[in-house]
């Protein structure tokens, strides 16, 4: 997999171990995790050269965070290390009925302390074949918006291809600008978008009867995009969940087998992995048929994985997209 | 929530952690745990005032009991410290067809040394809703016994509203009393009853080809009851039950909807949860099959909660009750 | 032990097990802790109506920081759940060499967030003995401060006694004063101060060559204080303290023994335990020599205690000031 | 149950707890484990006289290893400590479609240094009813293979009945011999033997259109062998599998229940325990169908069990045996 | 080592992890334990053949308990298994100025309800040289105490040679009798007793100015008693102790060196450990300050093994009885 | 810091948790570890470019190892992974009398399989300022003597300065050859030689009265080395050593300040911290004194840290070699 370069928080993640109430835990799971950082450490999983951009705090949790990047095999060479905070998160597992809690604690974050021309863009997508954000980043705070955009554009400028989580919280957005104000501007360097027919409509104003029809309309809007994605999630509970995915390349829907999580172990972080088999997809695979059902096998593995972070072989996706879900022993 | 009173033993529970049998395990998972306690937590954590009344040994033991209920939001104000030991109870989780397995060590605790004239319970009831007790109080020693009966009958002569939950075991009752000699004369005091057919039979002598019939015949006994409950449990395994229950007005069935728990983290305190669902239910809501149907969520929930206590939130068992078992994701 | 109220933040501690450094941790202990809790629930242990006044947020983790109170005994009536985050602090333990060290991350929490009047003093002090607060409060912010100002006039009108920890961290001062405008103020209101010649100079301005001396010329601008008192710690290594105290009146300088403290397991919370002490002492005790005493071995107990909570009783730290340091086996 | 004999290495198991991959891994949960020895230590939680014989180093890790099957009834009498290395494997637990994923490092073990003439069969073997091997040993090393062909002899001359687990794992062969060098001596000496219609193809040359007449064909070169058996595993995903098995007694096929094991705990074994079973059944009970059904049921069981001993009693196997698949609580 | 025979009730030992007090432990390390059988395995370690003879409950918890015996070598097959509970015992970590706290919770276990007859002591003392008791046993019931009387007396028939831990908590005699009427009957069996002048005076009425006088005068009354032995305990901290011990054989004092126990891990089982290191050294070493020397140096050790067992070797003893306590590192 | 490079296998490393010994653990903790990446590990943390060159087996516990360098900033860019085994060292913690213990399995690992030419020396050593290699690895095979010998011949070449740990254990060498035929020419390209005077006489046959002489008789020898250090260890206990160090530059013999060691958490790479200070210090500061000074008090900091690793900064070292050993706790 060739280089790819991901732009987005990095959060410390505290999680209850097993399926305590938060005010049961007398310990916390540490680890670490941010949307974009997630599909950058699951593209370095599938043997991309991947590069987070991120700011962390200048102190020891901010150094923790980019161990914890490095070791599993992030290029941290462009992370900022700056007065501020380091941005939590909260994590109660649920099962059955009782769905799983998240707790944010991001805000007034180092990270969001980025100010437009902080990265030296040109340098850090020198050689990249994708860059990623989502749409949390832009949420945060102006500059972080600000310098996504600087991001977008010199991808554009470039030729580095461009995809867009477009994650839509409105709780995010405190500092005085909506989604609506940011998102359009930020989609528009866009080849690739991950978006319902719920964010058409919320962010871009774009109706449509289903998905398809959203896309072209998008299209109309966004002439760049090239596809359009999407997953589908079933919830029998918070233990079984049924998942698949569809791409749409302005003309086809590919649309993936659907996997029956019947035992999740965790799921936050489910669709960064999604996005990360994508990528891994489009550079790879022959067809955007196998695009998609790579990546759905690769966010269909994910569940069963501890933490945020996919780490999962290409290998391991490929025997499950072949259709092995048999679990088999391997020795 | 109202007031309500609950009165019985609290045991320190001590679990094996995972699914390992009693002779792997090199350490215990520890919590404090009993019927009518659960009860109270439950009911607390629905908003009540809730009082657990109880004799704990007077060693650093009997505080940490103590302190396990106040942290939860339990009234420990009438509790009594005196000689003698905290009673015990040692579990091994169960999987798939293996069971799990509860060794009780309560033989001789300082709540069996409970005697006639222990508690002031006018003052105690003062203001309360509701007065629970269980079959398993009278079962511990003839002074259990008394102080249980002397609740109820201040409970009555006060007002205050008596739920029992006839929970025989025959093993328990040691010294030297029948529960047939004992149970009629609490039961006589009850306004709610949770008992199934064979509970009439073995105790009772009553006799009945239903529930409804079974019902009937005992009002004819014990003419104040004015409800009756019980829940039913299918087995598909240690890890997988159904679970629904029932309230009967003495003219109308009122069923609940049956939840299927497919991935079961601890049942224990799976009827304490329901009793107290019920009990809420019965103060707050308009119909008796709401009432039925709150409570039967409730136990649901239990089976995802680790220990005994079902430290869940009304809304959280109106979003179930409600229909939404999908365990999504709340950020 | 007669009523006492503090006033201050709390927040969740997340510490490293054992010895290891933050970027090897891979969980955090979790416990609740603030410098005025901890004085509270000191208290408690020692048999206080201890009333603690705070803001936490209002969501789980704020419940479980309650909860955290309330099991060890804290009156939580007066707390006030509000929109906002919990202050956290990171803990990693030191050994010989190598110090403890702690990552503040309390900004912007929810506690901060208070404004004048958001308290009823005068009904939250009702019948208390003594009104404690330290010197991080009013440096959180411009709200923090006016509340404990208003917290020290109440409990002067009202005849409650007032001690103030006199904590300088300059670098928490960050809305805009300084603690040399605003400390003397709310200081004009106590009858006992923890404080050291440093902090007479830093803060008030006052020179002196000695501690006596310095608290005579504190006496001259703050004639209300009755006690002056501060602790010594002798630092041979993180793992090996010697600590004593001192407790002057105005006439004589009361010493207390001096503490080889050889096997420390955490000093966090080690100055709470000794203001918690000293106010046991000073209603309990016949002289002002007993008063320090017992307030100095129980500061030397806390360095045993996991977490900031001084969980000791007054027998037990009876038995150390009476000078049984042995630790004896009790069966 | 009577003595049963068992030959063949013991490994530390160092597995990763919960789901977590080997990257993840701070910790590893340690037991030990061995094919033949999982036998051996089933039997004797069925009652028997257990003699499990093996070299293990002579250092802290091989005395460890021999507590382990002290620890559970095993008599571990004659075992040798030599010079040498504790065999190891490495365990990654997988859940739905990742499997889990074992790490051996066995090379160059004490027990691969076992010589003929190292063990005195016919003292070991004194009273036994059964000696069980499996074809892992003979893959080790020629000694061991040597020593397996000892035992083998031994017992058929002392009229100890012998099974024979024809364990296939081509990879293992690496001191220069071939299995199908070396496993049709041994398998000559069997009463029972556990293979597959694949065994029989790879190992003896044996093509049949399916088992029975595989059978019939093995029979042919090897008479004394009485019963066949395997086992069939229907993998749904790692956390779901059906399994069953059946015998073979040269007439007629004993075809087991199927149980479904819907939430597995712990697979590694099951095959050991499967064995167990059959001996145990072919000792104690009046029919081969219910030797076979005791065999499948005591397998089921063991996806519950954590580690690789199947701890369970000759109760607990019959209640499921007797389709109790249940789980109920037992108090 | 020859044949070793110690008989009394093994506990559960439930421990707060670390230093954590009783109302933090969420859970307990659980160990198995008691005065005679933690002599039994430190013999076990020893070499000797050392078979333990108690009552263990019929159930889960026993076969636990025996199981922990029978892994760390004792012979477990004199152990009968009753109706009745474990007695079990809790143990808190104390350190520096806090000691341990243990909480018994021992009473009516199955041990206690031991009868005369309930074993078969020539039988089990056949072949032993040494019959070990304390005085815990006869403390815990009078069937208790009437089988101990018996074991002795066959041990003297015998010849096997008896040493008693005159173990003296006048809070465990709670059947009726004082340890003034049983204990002398026992002791008088006795060839070594473990005692100080303290018990000399208290149980048997002897007085002395010092340990040799005390044991002249006990000579005349137990004129069997070939030798009387003592430990010394200086108790710096809960941390920190100096130990040694003597032993007198009616006619010369044989003094151990002084150990500095710097950092106690666990002293609990020291005692004990000093009476197998003692039966060790009066089997095989030429001298009896050898003996003693030997005994002191296993105690020491034993401070800093976790549990009550005193899991170390002859070797490890020997090099520390030499003089070298460096704690080198072996590799 | 400038590059460093260094050379050797990497194990994995199963300690005991807390003071347990092997027979009682349940569970090891896991790191990795490797005296020369030990000491490029703690360069990393010293600011320099640490490249480790090591063969690790082609598989998942490899590549755990590998991340786990990374993870602390080791560039792991000239790793090969090859077939073969991981090598491990199991750990029990010593404490007072009890020495730690380990255990090594590292025969026949994968980097004993490294051959001549392996390795672009020129590659990997250009820009480095030091090369470091220990007496480990010519002992594991002929392989790996030759690769570092080529190593030591590349970097002489090259003018990178050669640092040689003749670290000597005689139970290494199993391959045919001894430290005699092997060390001398290895030796004979090293600036700097971590050695005491019994290496002198064992392996070169230099004896002498003293260090000093008999680093001037090994000058004579290998004219090459410009310094000779070591390091002098006091061993209190297994809790508490003094330890010092002194360098010697062929004149002046540089000492330097003794520290002690009161409470050790864990003194396992205790002597590649003092190498790793000592390149440092050799690079980074005016003089000898204070290098020698900067290399013992990382030392000491070691034995304060878990794992092999020592993860200081050079502003910790410093705050200790200025002598402020007060172990202050840091906000």
């Amino acid at each position: 997999m060739k280089k790819i370069v991901t732009f987005g928080e990095v959060m410390m993640r505290l999680s209850v171990p097993g399926f305590g109430r938060f005010e049961q835990a007398t310990n916390f799971d540490v680890t670490y995790a941010g949307a974009e950082a997630n599909v950058a450490v699951s593209c370095a999983y599938f043997g991309a050269h991947a590069l987070h951009v991120t700011v962390l705090p200048d102190n020891a949790l901010g150094q923790a965070a980019a161990q914890s990047l490095r070791k599993v095999g992030i290029d941290i060479s462009a992370i900022k290390f700056q007065d501020g905070r380091l941005g939590t998160y909260y994590l109660e597992n649920g099962t059955m009925a009782r769905g799983s809690k998240i707790v944010y604690d991001r805000v007034d974050s180092a990270f969001s302390q980025i100010e437009k021309g902080s990265f030296n863009w040109d340098e850090i997508l020198q050689g990249a074949d994708w860059f990623h954000w989502s749409g949390i980043t832009p949420a945060l705070s102006r500059g972080a918006a600000d310098a996504c955009l600087e991001a977008i554009e010199a991808a554009n400028r470039l030729g580095v291809r461009v995809s867009g989580d477009i994650y839509f919280r409105s709780n995010l957005w405190q500092y005085g600008k909506k989604p609506q104000d940011v998102l359009p501007r930020l989609t528009a360097g866009c080849d690739l978008v991950l978006a319902n027919t719920d964010n058409f409509k919320e962010i871009y104003g774009v109706d449509a009867p289903d998905f398809e029809t959203g896309c072209l309309n998008m299209k109309k809007i966004f002439p760049t995009i090239k596809y359009f994605t999407d997953t589908t999630r079933e919830q029998i509970s918070a233990s079984h969940n049924k998942i698949s995915a569809r791409l749409f390349d302005g003309t086809n829907t590919y649309q993936s087998a659907v996997y029956d999580l019947t035992h999740i172990v965790d799921r936050i972080g489910g669709g960064d992995a999604y996005v990360a088999g994508l990528l891994y997809g489009l550079q790879n695979n022959a067809s955007l048929q196998t695009a998609v059902e790579f990546a759905a096998a690769a966010t269909a593995l994910k569940h069963g994985i501890e933490g945020d972070y996919n780490l999962v072989s290409v290998a391991e996706v490929e025997r499950l997209m072949r259709g092995d879900a048999s679990g088999r022993l391997k020795r």
